[in-house]
């Protein structure tokens, strides 16, 4: 309450501020007129800006923000500027106070504009000159760490991040300074600034990635404001030579550059997205890269309108939004695929940045309308004028996340992630699973993958990265060495490890040359929703095939998810199917012992990290295992023999500075096998209410999961809900034609199906 | 959307009924006036029914419940009547079965007469004849695992829980069915049926419990509906003979019956109650009992006005529903004192009635309210609507916690349980601290332990209870043996324990015999209040004292938590203080190592349920250790010395059936020691956003904690935030007198307070 009355509060004197300087605003823009280019153009425009002013007062979202952002940088600018000389990692104070820095610098920049108050135009003239008074003399950062090293920064990254906000500082107040102001800023911090992290380091700024993308847009926003067509030139098409060594890498063990790649930000606007939007290191980073694409596009098209850059790669930026929107659960937080920290979302600043670009230059689709409302705040530009007022109007639409199958790679042809969503009584389950490319650095070997939810609740878990990113104590905010030698392992994931060992042997310039390929993807059937897809190369001489299907039918609560994994290999192996379940083990259906003391799971892959908590085997041919988590019951049904292992796993193991989060995980085993299937089914049912303490649902309708039938060309699948009730699930493992008419004899019995897969009621 | 739509109809359609039912109405009333006593009088009184029609569709919370009843009523009236013979456990079918035929007759009787609509009365009607029919034969419940079983249900307890409900039914039907039909269900139903949980089963009905007190309110209930004044006599006094074995116990360990013990339901009011409104047993089931104690009570106030039940122990009852409410977290949910099912929260059905009730008969408290509000229902009876009508109104006013001190005990002098609460920029922190009696069979033993809450969430929580209320797959619902051999014991907990021995040796009948007792209860200055208390008898030989304060003061950011145990032993032993954390581990200020294998840290006690993660010693004299949950930082500070071990522990060995939750802890460990301290802070400090990823204030703000004076009568310690900057907290053990003047002199320096405590800066 008390902040509400605050923000209305600052509104009311924020509005006074307005009235009172339209004889100011007179002044500024006369001027304006004595420079060649227009300022602002970059993210204000000054057709913006008038129409912003004109309707101050009347957008409530722009105006909180605009109240929001004014009670920010006041408090700042009564805290004076500080620009200390650098020192630390990220968390640390110096690193902290520039990064505030720079944030406060664009935010100024932008009240000065909207608000043509002086003392925003002045706090950003003073801290630039701070800047220009130190920046000629920086050495390198101290810390060493990275493989580009910045000067406000101890990477060239961060260094990005700073000239991406203040280029539009520097284009707000551009006005207002003198021009003698304007050389000493453009000779003495801006110039060298973009050079340093351009020419000074090339295996920064000429590499396809998101560093680059920041090191590119960084370049770019600082010659749009100084006209500097040639530096231009230089963000947009990369350094012309480099001397990159083809088999140097990056921190994370990711290849500088390929030779003959194309570098610039075009390029890195062409290789990373798929033409459905997919960034193929995964929608964390992408996210992250989300912000300099976007705010470049969006000075570009203010600028240089005829590049058309919205248009680029058949609108390739505007679609990357809808993608990335769709990439997140009911929480609005992104799956983490690859290195991904968990909680992030699309009510992060950059996913601001995006849907209020993306509503704006991107035909105004009113169901961004409705994330923005959720978003609650927007942009202090034009593109945040057209979202505010569109929710003043109550344009918005549902943002409705269909199931959907993103393609990956440049051209779309290096497999891809696929969502299912299906919904349930009162939320939606949703698979998330990932046959993709390797991701780049971020990349994890976990090929053919999944991970399921259930609104925004993780049923099986991907485990994400482990990082804390910004957090100090936790090596400086940095990856931790679990993150290779767990995090990205394969036995991490929820798919098969063979033999103990990850895919591609872990090695990345391996797992880089390869990627899976899908099957099939059909979701024109809302009751059966299926994905398939083939990996031939994680394990050479193996070939594994995964069929996931969310299925809806009436025996059962909610839609379940029907997994089937065959695998064909040269040689016997040893196959684990992990599922990363979260909660509480409820029951099973087989007898398991737990040990006296634990022990780690194995000595390397991952392994190292997983205690073995318990170990049994199924009498049956099926294994049942129930668990409990956030007031739902969930049962996974596995067909297995009397020879496989079921184990109970958790995290931590040869853990020494409690890094890992300890979650438990339960792994299905299968020793000497050369062709075999792992056929499961997860359900969801249930509920637990702790208040009324009344349990419904709690058990699950699955009496008998059992393959009927398996050849190379066909797998039948027997669900049995009760006595001589069930279902046969009927698929084709060679043929994917939606027209190809297939008939199979099982049991005396003869079954015809139109199509890769069917489902048949059986009631005798 | 959609349920509030079908609400809403449903709303439409009930008011139509109302208005088509006056003429049924009259005739009725008719019906009524050939009874001696008035029907309804038990929950609805005649004149309240008038009260309720005339206000209907004005009082929207009223309305809203009565629309949601009657969807579910007329669900159930369609689904038909179903008396099935007893057979199985909670969560089976036919217990649940039955208990939702009471709570449905509860409601069609009450909708009976707000609604005038015949079809629910003869719904009523006809179930209680299938009742009627077989009653007589049934034998007991098959299932023999209870002390006390009953007929419909594997125990008495639940079989009174049917009673109590229906014989509002009941009431509420009397007038509609025909004299003969009354004997018939008095005669071979209610009668016997009150017979069996009383004279039947004295080992049930005559003891001092939650259970007896279903039990005697289940015979007052039918009793003031068949006006039967004997019956009455016995449910308020119990049965007057019982040879009952003053050593038998019951299922949960607890004592049937002291000898010359008071029975009945006045006894149950009189002795589990403290003065303050406590119950002995905890909150979880003080819940439980609120229902059987409070619907009677309104009875007895509408029938037998002249017992003036709500005076009874100076208003104990009306104290009582205000005290619970003061035992919950931010969120609402109880503390988990003794046993108590975490999740449990003033949400419940029970703390409905308790509100409205409350409000009813307690003088219209306009802070009930604003709980009645956010429970969003009401009772369907006079006082459901005073609370309507109120919340119509607008009356509320907030329900404020504050910090208390309630006695524990008949008499208010067996110890008791202080809860302090102190506020944080954003939210709050409470400590919940435990000085009290055993609390009969369901207490732990966990003398002088505590709870931290900071909001809704837990920072070192109480373990709760190992049970899965209801859940049939984990020991049928029931208590698991996990709670008596983790759950009870005293290294669940936060508090003191010697040579790995339980309070008491775990011995029930000893720990029944003694209770803590308070030194010293002061929050009189909201930035500093303190709660202390001594234990004797837990550890024979041993006096433990135990003082906990939060300290608000500029140089953190919010109040901290200071922690002081003397020991004083007439032996050497070990002591554990174990610290049961939520979330992950930081950072530390000592090292230590995580074996390669775990194994548990102990054999029995609760010991054999923990694993050894990790040990370490300090080589300063604090021991510091940060970890991080629910977007906030933690870091407790220690004393400790060189010799002190800490461990790292993890809920979960020796648990064959992953009954327990794998929850981490740390424990401090002084070995040889005969009077020691234990001393320490717990702050709350910083917050990361994964969202935006920053994390501020990220580091604790104590350099050093010491111990700088102590002998049996002082002790004082050094909190240093800064070099040369601290501040003395001066503590008195002997003398808690407000008005004692106290000098003590510590390094040269000289110190003089009045009363027991003093915090003193000092800036060197």
């Amino acid at each position: 309450m008390f902040l509400k009355n605050k923000i209305q509060a600052s509104l009311v004197s924020l509005l006074l501020v307005v009235a009172s300087c339209n004889a100011q605003s007179k002044a500024t823009s006369n001027a304006k007129k004595s420079n060649k280019q227009e300022h602002p153009s970059l993210v204000l425009t000054k057709a913006g800006v008038e129409k912003i002013k004109s309707q101050l007062g009347t957008v409530p979202l722009f105006d909180k923000t605009l109240a929001n952002v004014k009670a920010e940088v006041d408090a700042e600018i009564l805290n004076g500027i500080e620009v200390p000389i650098p020192k630390d990692f990220s968390g640390g104070y110096t690193h902290e106070r520039h990064k505030r820095n720079f944030v406060i610098l664009q935010k100024a920049g932008v009240l000065y504009q909207i608000l043509d108050d002086e003392k925003y135009a002045k706090y950003v003239k003073d801290m630039l000159l701070e800047y220009a008074k130190v920046y000629p003399t920086l050495p390198v950062h101290p810390q060493t760490r990275s493989y580009a090293r910045g000067k406000l920064f101890w990477q060239c990254l961060n260094d990005s991040n700073w000239l991406v906000y203040t280029s539009q500082a520097y284009d707000c107040v551009y006005n207002y300074l003198s021009e003698k102001e304007r050389k000493h800023l453009e000779k003495d911090l801006f110039k060298p600034f973009a050079k340093f992290i351009s020419a000074g380091n090339p295996q920064f700024f000429n590499r396809v990635h998101n560093h680059s993308t920041w090191g590119n847009v960084a370049v770019g926003m600082i010659a749009l404001v100084m006209d500097d067509d040639k530096l231009l030139q230089t963000a947009l098409y990369g350094l012309k030579t480099d001397n990159i060594d083809p088999n140097a890498k990056d921190n994370d063990g990711g290849f500088i550059k390929k030779e003959g790649q194309k570098v610039g930000f075009l390029a890195n606007l062409e290789e990373p997205f798929s033409p459905d939007g997919y960034y193929t290191e995964g929608p964390y980073y992408q996210r992250y890269a989300m912000y300099p694409f976007l705010v470049f596009a969006e000075a570009l098209e203010n600028v240089k309108p005829e590049l058309k850059i919205f248009e680029y790669k058949d609108g390739v930026l505007l679609k990357s939004i809808s993608t990335l929107l769709n990439l997140t659960d009911a929480y609005g937080n992104f799956f983490p695929l690859n290195d991904g920290q968990k909680g992030m979302s699309y009510y992060s600043k950059e996913l601001v940045s995006a849907v209020d670009i993306g509503y704006h230059f991107g035909g105004h689709s009113t169901d961004l309308l409705t994330i923005a409302k959720a978003q609650d705040e927007v942009l202090l530009d034009d593109t945040g004028l057209s979202v505010a007022m569109g929710v003043r109007d109550g344009l918005e639409t549902p943002f409705v996340k269909k199931s959907i199958d993103l393609s990956d790679g440049k051209n779309g042809d290096e497999g891809g992630v696929a969502v299912l969503r299906a919904n349930t009584e009162k939320s939606e389950l949703s698979l998330v699973m990932k046959y993709s490319a390797q991701g780049l650095s971020h990349g994890h070997y976990d090929k053919l993958s999944y991970s399921l939810y259930e609104g925004g609740n993780e049923v099986i878990q991907d485990y994400g990265m482990s990082r804390f990113v910004n957090i100090q104590q936790k090596g400086g905010g940095n990856y931790l060495k679990e993150n290779t030698t767990w995090a990205k392992q394969t036995i991490a994931h929820n798919t098969i490890n063979q033999d103990e060992t990850s895919h591609f042997a872990g090695d990345f310039e391996t797992g880089s040359m390869h990627h899976s390929e899908k099957y099939l993807f059909d979701v024109s059937n809302t009751n059966l929703q299926i994905i398939s897809a083939k990996e031939v190369n994680a394990y050479p001489g193996t070939k594994m095939h995964r069929t996931m299907a969310f299925i809806n039918e009436e025996a059962f609560e909610n839609p379940y998810l029907l997994d089937i994994i065959k695998i064909n290999a040269e040689k016997e192996h040893q196959y684990d199917l992990p599922y990363y379940y979260l909660g509480q083990i409820m029951s099973t259906n087989f007898k398991y012992t737990k040990p006296e003391t634990l022990e780690p799971l194995g000595s390397k892959n991952g392994y190292q990290h997983l205690w073995k908590e318990a170990e049994g085997k199924s009498e049956t041919s099926n294994a049942q295992i129930s668990w409990f988590n956030k007031e739902r019951f969930y049962t996974l049904t596995s067909v297995v023999s009397t020879d496989d292992e079921i184990l109970f796993t958790r995290v931590g193991a040869n853990d020494p500075s409690f890094n890992l989060r300890n979650d438990p995980g339960v792994i299905i085993r299968k020793k000497d096998s050369k062709d075999t299937y792992f056929v499961s089914i997860i359900e969801s049912h249930g509920h637990y209410d702790p208040v009324s303490e009344i349990a419904t649902n709690a058990f699950s309708s699955i009496k008998k999961l059992k393959i009927v039938y398996s050849d190379d060309a066909y797998i039948a699948i027997n669900i049995e809900t009760l006595p001589n009730v069930s279902r046969l699930f009927l698929f084709s493992l060679i043929d994917n034609s939606k027209n190809s008419k297939h008939q199979l004899k099982i049991e005396d019995e003869t079954y015809e199906w139109l199509g890769a897969y069917q489902l048949t009621e059986i009631n005798k």
